[in-house]
């Protein structure tokens, strides 16, 4: 197997097995947002982890099936609060239905994730329940945390800053491979290397995500330079620029949005060589990767899919 | 034990065991709203149960936890699809903090259900989890059909409309009641009854708030008469009117928001005779529930606090 042959696995599965039930109203948009697409990076990881521990397919599908509706209940709430029309170039749930409904549906599949992990019978069911439990609660306590960044309530440290994105990004990257790997009978002990691993590749990803947004050309990335910035977004750039520059960054982000803003910022932070720094950062988070990778290598596992994988991560984010 | 005593246990146990972590900002809404009172009839139930089947208290207090903690997470995101300012005295949790705040702390509560049933280890967990998880599922539902109902995108049939408030408000009442049976180790067969019985208890008090809101005095009821008719809800009394008289009932309805028009529908709800309709339908379920109670009496359980409760029920809406 291959990534893409575990991509049309999932698919296959996710097309035969539509939510339904009454009122209508209420399932077809979770159907709707899991229709959407995008690159299906969290149910991957599950079956590349089964497959790793040599595992029934079976048993890595449910919990694939898990962890991306447990992601796209996140997508349909976090849309809400971000106040964003679109998702995926379609509208997002609250705009194509309306607020109810999306707090509704979003309520719904969070409650199926618990209905599809109560019907597991897998190896492991109850550390994969608990798993996903812990994961659960820090995906809300890391949205909140962003949500209160970005009131301006409070203004992070970069270790504040660091801790939001690995609940808020990584730490289901790291459920779904660790569940993965569990749901193929891999041992509990060796299952925390690959949590580890898929947390420190979710730091990466990222920051890789924030450093693009503000020093790669709109043609390469595919999207426009210092969206963050206009945004005020409290990025570790930001947090950073603050910390080195108090004053220059305050004054630069009271100016009204436009791109001469956007230009005198990155010329800020270039002079700050905070690019650099960006990238010693990133670099530190894929060399812990590398280092968990390579003893997973030496207690003999294959980490060809591994690889494989972290290619696509970097191609754009999901 | 009596009621008032269940009550006390369950506030010491609340009181105990208060929600912590970080954002501090994600879990105060959680303890806020379950500080503001309210006559605690769902952990009653539970608590209730696990007495009736002899069971250990402790493992009824878990039980009695998840229902008001699910309960509570329900509350927290109707006020926000219901624009409701006011709960039980005080504000909302949409509006002491944001909205945002209230859909992930709504969200978290939800997990921690999950959480506490995982720690849970009386009798019957994998059982006790999977009603949960079903009554789950049908509370969004009913909450579903009823936001369509009022959007006008539907109009109910009487059995949809009793079916909406089935999944609303009468199977959570079963849930209670029934895992609290379970968790004092009663049968599974026999705890089939004590969720029947709870249903259509739930049925009839549901009813009767409908009844209290259009034909009860705002003297004796505490609340202003005719409230469901300015706020045009789909109760079964309209519903019932529609069925009856399709014209008069409509052409009062399109009327501007008055004491007269409550006044003039009123009137046409009595000379229509739905007052003596809609007691008749609450007396049937209140004649089923005591027929259930019977059967559960003549299996040997003391029915004794079941009847205490339904009375503390009737004295108003919680």
């Amino acid at each position: 197997m291959n990534i893409p042959s575990f991509h049309k696995t999932y698919l296959d599965y996710l097309n035969q097995h539509p939510f339904s039930g009454n009122p209508s109203t209420l399932y077809a948009p979770m159907n709707y947002i899991l229709s959407l697409g995008g690159k299906r990076i969290r149910p991957i990881l599950a079956l590349i982890g089964n497959e790793i521990a040599s595992g029934n397919i079976n048993h890595g599908l449910e919990i694939a099936h898990a962890v991306e509706v447990f992601h796209n209940f996140s997508l349909i709430h976090d849309d809400i609060m971000d106040n964003a029309d679109v998702r995926r170039g379609n509208p997002t749930v609250h705009v194509k239905w309306d607020m109810a409904t999306a707090i509704l549906s979003g309520d719904n599949m969070l409650v199926k994730v618990f209905h599809i992990l109560s019907k597991y019978n897998g190896p492991e069911k109850d550390r994969i329940l608990s798993n996903f439990i812990q994961v659960s609660t820090e995906v809300c306590e890391g949205q909140q945390s962003d949500m209160d960044f970005s009131s301006n309530a409070v203004l992070p440290t970069e270790l504040a800053y660091l801790e939001m994105i690995r609940k808020k990004t990584a730490v289901l990257l790291g459920c779904s491979l660790q569940c993965g790997f569990l749901s193929g009978n891999g041992s509990i002990e060796d299952s925390q290397l690959f949590y580890d691993y898929a947390i420190n590749l979710g730091l990466s990803f990222q920051l890789k995500d924030d450093f693009i947004d503000s020093f790669v050309d709109a043609e390469i990335s595919g999207k426009k330079q210092g969206g963050d910035i206009l945004e005020g977004k409290k990025t570790w750039l930001y947090l950073k620029s603050l910390e080195i520059n108090d004053e220059e960054t305050k004054r630069l982000f009271q100016l009204p949005n436009s791109d001469e803003k956007i230009k005198a910022i990155l010329l800020l932070w270039k002079s700050l060589k905070l690019d650099q720094l960006m990238e010693e950062k990133i670099a530190l988070y894929d060399q812990k990767a590398n280092e968990i990778l390579h003893k997973i290598n030496e207690k003999g596992y294959s980490t060809l899919l591994l690889s494989e994988l972290s290619s696509v991560l970097t191609e754009r984010k999901n």
